[in-house]
């Protein structure tokens, strides 16, 4: 009898952007007319940078040739994009990276999850609420939980708390954790950390051997110059955390798929005698029997993004959003909402008007002003009364959408 | 404290390909002038087609332009790709799958090791012995087994021999099992299974409630008309099978990644109350939560497998690889070797010379014929004492290849 991994049964309802997807097909489909303009998923929406689409072209007529073909590539990567990205993502600033730390994968969805596999299933995981629903959901079907309570919370997850309070840098936990998910520029509440938080969370992980899986896939759209863009700026990082990149908002790879993750050599787990066990190995052993790495035509495209044309077009592309950003900031700020993040971070999060809930504003504003967003409780029970805009759009998408939210009857 | 998890702690030595490539980086930091003809791996040499190669380089140029960019895609694969395999490698056959019974992915290496998470760790896996490593790697790592013992045997697996005595076809097993493993064309035997075979299997499963996970990765080389290539030919088995394939061998995707898995909207599984489970719902909860999608362009070139050009295209490939394997079963067998498959797969499978073990037989064919090929053992215990050749070679160095191990001095 084939018995089903029990753990799967505990997940409370669709992922979050699977459940939007339903509830605007059945929009469209009683209101095919309507002229939707999506800031919900996260999406970007401007054509992949012209030297990028060179370099997947070029590298497809490789494969076209008997000499320059391309079969199984190396499952970490080829050596080209990961010293590319060794020498521009981390020597650049300052960071000793080594090619053989990176990994190369078609999504940062795809390794923030997998990465749940190398560790036991009695690890302790801390996640920030709000906070991206994977590392929820994975954390729960890779069994290291109870199951929910009617809030949502899961048994055995340590959740911090991300508020206005606490200007949406969760404290440290009171309790010992073993594995703390951090991403920032955060999504969802588009706030950053400075160098002194990151400080504080790499001192109590070295102090608790805890390791920091820290998702950096927003960090191109740093604007303040005294924000790290890696964890491993801060000293001791390299002991206890695990970065995640992406090229998918970067670059504008959503479609295209291609990311990394970076483990240190002299990052350790523990066995069960405490013993010290190298996560860079088990991770290599986890990839090399379930992963045959990333298309070679996408892998060449990647790294036209390290080329001089390649960086001033991604720039403009980051640019361009980051200018969507500061449409969407002022323009709610303005119409009296009560907003955060769009300077150093691609979303926009603010308070519902009304003390409506997160699914009544997203009902409201798919209705009354045919705009998609992203309902703050689908990231946690503490993005209730939040919601979430991506700056991902078009320019006239993004001042529309604005306009239409400042007439929208509430 | 950040505890490992100690399942693959359990794994024995390194997986089999990376434990060649070792082997055979050392041999040429010795011998750097040897001309190597690699037969191991299994990996492909013909360059890709054109068809698959223009539709991939006009897949990026889409993705140049606003109009026709495309971002995130269906986490399942677009709907171009499934219908057309629906039509094509269904359909054409007498089977009825749906397309959203279909769900694209970067490999069958993955998906087949993937597969495991939805299941429980309770299950019993059984699978063949030799057979493709990834099975009992994965299913070690998911926990459903106890310790390897001095055999290299774990625990809690079910082993089902396939020797020359059985013509490498297993027996049912005589005990109750879950999950069973089953690869047709083999890999690395290159025996099919008759219809009656898997009738066999099928009923097997049926009557246990376990689940077969087919591997089809090779049904592009059965030339035998009275073969089944889908599982699913065989009545009852959308209620008990999951079946893969891939792109890999078919039409060169190797290190361009696609492929795809079948999971029948009526097949079960059970929770631990008995109730049955849909795996279909289970799989997409799985792949939209860990997954994001296969690349556009890579999508758009494997749909260039169905066009007419196309299919005649990857039907020469095909053709080439099975003329390969054919001067590869003649050369062996008239140089006096015990050899099997070869004729409807791309891989042959002979008994070592003077009764060397598979190692000892691999070492020398490098060093004294510079010819990589793959050690029977490395599939399992039951595979000592054999070797696997693969087809995929140039044609002038399979001939080489054969000529001079016909010279070989054992």
């Amino acid at each position: 009898m084939a018995n089903v991994n029990s753990h799967y049964l505990k997940l409370k309802a669709g992922y979050l952007f699977p459940e939007i997807g339903r509830r605007v097909s059945s929009f469209l489909k009683d209101n095919p007319r309507a002229s939707l303009i999506r800031l919900g998923i996260g999406d970007v929406t401007q054509p992949l940078p012209q030297a990028i689409v060179d370099a997947g072209k070029t590298a497809f007529n490789e494969m076209a040739q008997k000499q320059s073909f391309h079969g199984y590539g190396p499952e970490q990567g080829y050596e080209f994009l990961r010293e590319a990205i060794v020498k521009n993502d981390f020597k650049a600033r300052g960071v000793a990276i080594q090619a053989d730390e990176i990994f190369i994968s078609d999504g940062s969805k795809c390794d923030t999850g997998n990465i749940q596999e190398i560790f036991g299933s009695q690890c302790r995981i801390a996640v920030s609420d709000p906070a991206y629903p994977v590392y929820v959901d994975t954390t729960v079907m890779s069994g290291k939980t109870g199951q929910a309570n009617e809030k949502g919370h899961y048994d055995n997850i340590v959740y911090l708390n991300a508020t206005k309070e606490n200007s949406f840098i969760p404290d440290l936990p009171n309790q010992d954790v073993d594995i703390i998910y951090l991403c920032f520029p955060n999504n969802p509440t588009g706030v950053v950390a400075t160098k002194d938080v990151l400080q504080k969370w790499v001192a109590y992980a070295l102090a608790h051997k805890a390791v920091i899986l820290f998702d950096a896939a927003y960090e191109a759209f740093i604007t303040d110059p005294n924000i790290p863009h890696s964890i491993y700026e801060i000293e001791g990082a390299k002991k206890c955390a695990i970065e995640f990149r992406s090229f998918s908002k970067t670059a504008g790879f959503t479609g295209t798929r291609c990311a990394f993750t970076v483990i240190p050599k002299e990052l350790m787990g523990t066995d069960d005698a405490g013993n010290a066990v190298s996560l860079h190995a088990l991770w290599l052993r986890r990839q090399s029997t379930k992963f045959n790495g990333v298309s070679y035509p996408i892998q060449k495209a990647a790294a036209a993004c390290y080329t001089p044309e390649g960086q001033e077009q991604i720039q403009n592309l980051v640019r361009y959003y980051l200018e969507n950003a500061q449409i969407i900031l002022n323009g709610l700020s303005s119409q009296g909402y009560d907003v955060y993040g769009g300077v150093n971070a691609p979303y926009i999060w603010f308070k519902t008007p009304s003390d409506l809930d997160s699914w009544s504003f997203f009902d409201t504003l798919l209705t009354k002003a045919h705009v998609v967003g992203t309902p703050g409780v689908g990231f946690g029970p503490c993005g209730e009364g939040y919601f979430r805009l991506s700056a991902f759009g078009d320019r006239e998408n993004v001042e529309d959408a604005i306009s239409r939210i400042g007439k929208m009857p509430i």
